[in-house]
């Protein structure tokens, strides 16, 4: 099935104010598509919606058991988090146990995502550092396969780095498509961005939900990622953030990413598919409910979350309901 | 000219990551079109771009006069400020010159837009009042028109307030069509948001640019609105901010004014134009783009700004340029 585009409404009172549009895939791990929603062979910029599968040559290298690490730092090297307290400490002690510092976090530093965190540090005098970047859990994980395999850690966001180059080598196993080939940009945190087709980023996602075509050693990290996102899903992302809850709400059925502009991915193992999702416009509230929306089409939204994530309401500044956002009649509303 | 849609950009290296579109209007003070793009018809919440208009009520009142008022008072009335201390400090030495205080705004308590205006609350320990919502100057103005008429304060955020019926009676003279037949939304601020066919909301800032078919109160309410905009560019809206450096670097050329949901509007006094354009996503950051491709397009851009403005940075977080936005080659790229 293919159809029209994706969707999302804002509404205030009795007026359709906004509306987001986009393009959704929902695809097997052969490729072949259940359903979608416009030019699904368009190729985007994953961003952090592809963390998941960033973290697959992590977790296939063995770091995990040779460092003592656990599900919550799997679910770090997956997260694009709100640097609460418990990311950053999480971060601080992984690096440290590998010999390592926030010095070589290449990264680079911003305020914390949260706002309550911003202000935590405002009050202690403190400033924020690389740990609290939102990819500080990720780029630890780039950092942590480097020292397993004997490699400089120096230089590990550049795109002939081997780090970048295993990414690129899983990414083409799970998409089927030679992702040295795909254009790319530069992400927030200085890695490249590969320019992959929407359909082949479902693919790869549907590749980590159902791994059973991939070698033994790669399908059992895929396997192991999945289970961490849904065991810690508050270092995914962290306090009220849509990944958590529905990670949280969903173990062993759903476990979704977001990321920047616009972006969604999900793997749903117990049907074997994989989600992409990209608004065309960029925005994460439209994008989140756009996932909400392709979650409760395929009957795995999280029962008791439905109106909330469906249909998130807008109040004003003294708290009042004056709207709604949803997705519209013309797609799955 | 009837065009396509408005198309703003996102470029990260070679692609292209995201896509804005839109609508717009430059209209004359007789509502006949300068040029269009999309269908300028439909009915869209001006939200806070028509502030200028909502000053209208207040300047004509001679409360201006009578409290010993100034430029920077009336510019604070057409605001959506940045919460800095020199906004809160002068919306509440006003409040005081007409007998009220913060207790009176009915615009609810939000924390100020500017990060560092949030950092000093939380180093001094203080709670942000009204005084720091980015409409307080705008209900400042309400406020003290209803003083100035005798009317009760409570209230003046109801549809059917004096105050509001003021607003409306404005409207409809400055766009040619009675406003009391527009559907309405609530706004952030508690007042109602009038759903207006962008073209309209384009001929009401034609109607303020070029004031003469106006009564000679209304006429001279419109140049003073004008002049202070530009004199006291810095009280519209704040440190950084695109209507604080358009305004302040085009005095007698252009006003212009953001609203949310990317609504932008702009008053062009020498050449008599009106301009209303709306993002149909809501971005903020695709509307300022369009309004400075609009002013470019008729050659009011302020030099030395162009570059800046129509083609802003896009920078990672350790800084480097990764892309830009642009408008696109299919609109006024």
């Amino acid at each position: 099935m293919t159809a029209g585009s994706v969707v999302i409404e804002v509404t205030r009172g009795p007026v359709v104010e906004s509306r987001h549009e986009g393009i959704a895939a929902i695809v097997r791990p052969d490729g072949s598509v259940v359903a979608s929603w416009g030019d699904v062979d368009t190729a985007i910029l994953p961003r952090s919606a592809n963390k998941p599968i960033q973290a697959m040559a992590f977790v296939e290298s063995g770091a995990v058991e040779r460092f003592g690490l656990g599900d919550e730092h799997i679910s770090l090297s997956c997260a694009s988090h709100n640097g609460e307290p418990r990311h950053v400490e999480t971060v601080r002690a992984w690096l440290k146990k590998v010999g390592l510092s926030e010095a070589d976090l290449e990264c680079g530093t911003h305020p914390p995502r949260l706002q309550a965190s911003i202000e935590d540090l405002v009050r202690e005098g403190a400033l924020p550092t690389a740990a609290f970047n939102n990819c500080s859990g990720k780029h630890s994980g780039f950092l942590t396969t480097a020292v397993t395999y004997g490699e400089p850690t120096a230089g590990y966001i550049k795109y002939d780095h081997p780090v970048q180059r295993r990414l690129r080598a899983v990414m083409s196993d799970l998409c089927g498509v030679d992702a040295d080939g795909f254009a790319h940009g530069t992400d927030g945190c200085g890695i490249p961005t590969l320019a992959t087709p929407l359909r082949r980023l479902a693919q790869a996602m549907a590749s980590m939900a159902d791994p059973s075509r991939l070698s033994s050693k790669r399908a059992e990290a895929a396997n192991r990622i999945r289970a961490a996102m849904n065991a810690e899903p508050f270092m995914m992302a962290g306090s009220g953030r849509f990944c958590t809850r529905v990670n949280g709400a969903l173990p062993g059925v759903a476990q979704v990413k977001t990321g920047a502009e616009g972006v969604f991915c999900g793997m749903l193992p117990t049907l074997g598919y994989g989600i992409a999702l990209k608004m065309w416009d960029g925005a994460a509230r439209a994008a989140e409910v756009a996932m909400a929306a392709l979650l409760g089409h395929l009957g795995v939204l999280p029962a008791g979350q439905q109106e909330e994530l469906l249909h998130p309401p807008i109040r004003n500044v003294v708290g009042l309901l004056v709207g709604e956002m949803r997705p519209a009649k013309s797609w799955l509303g």
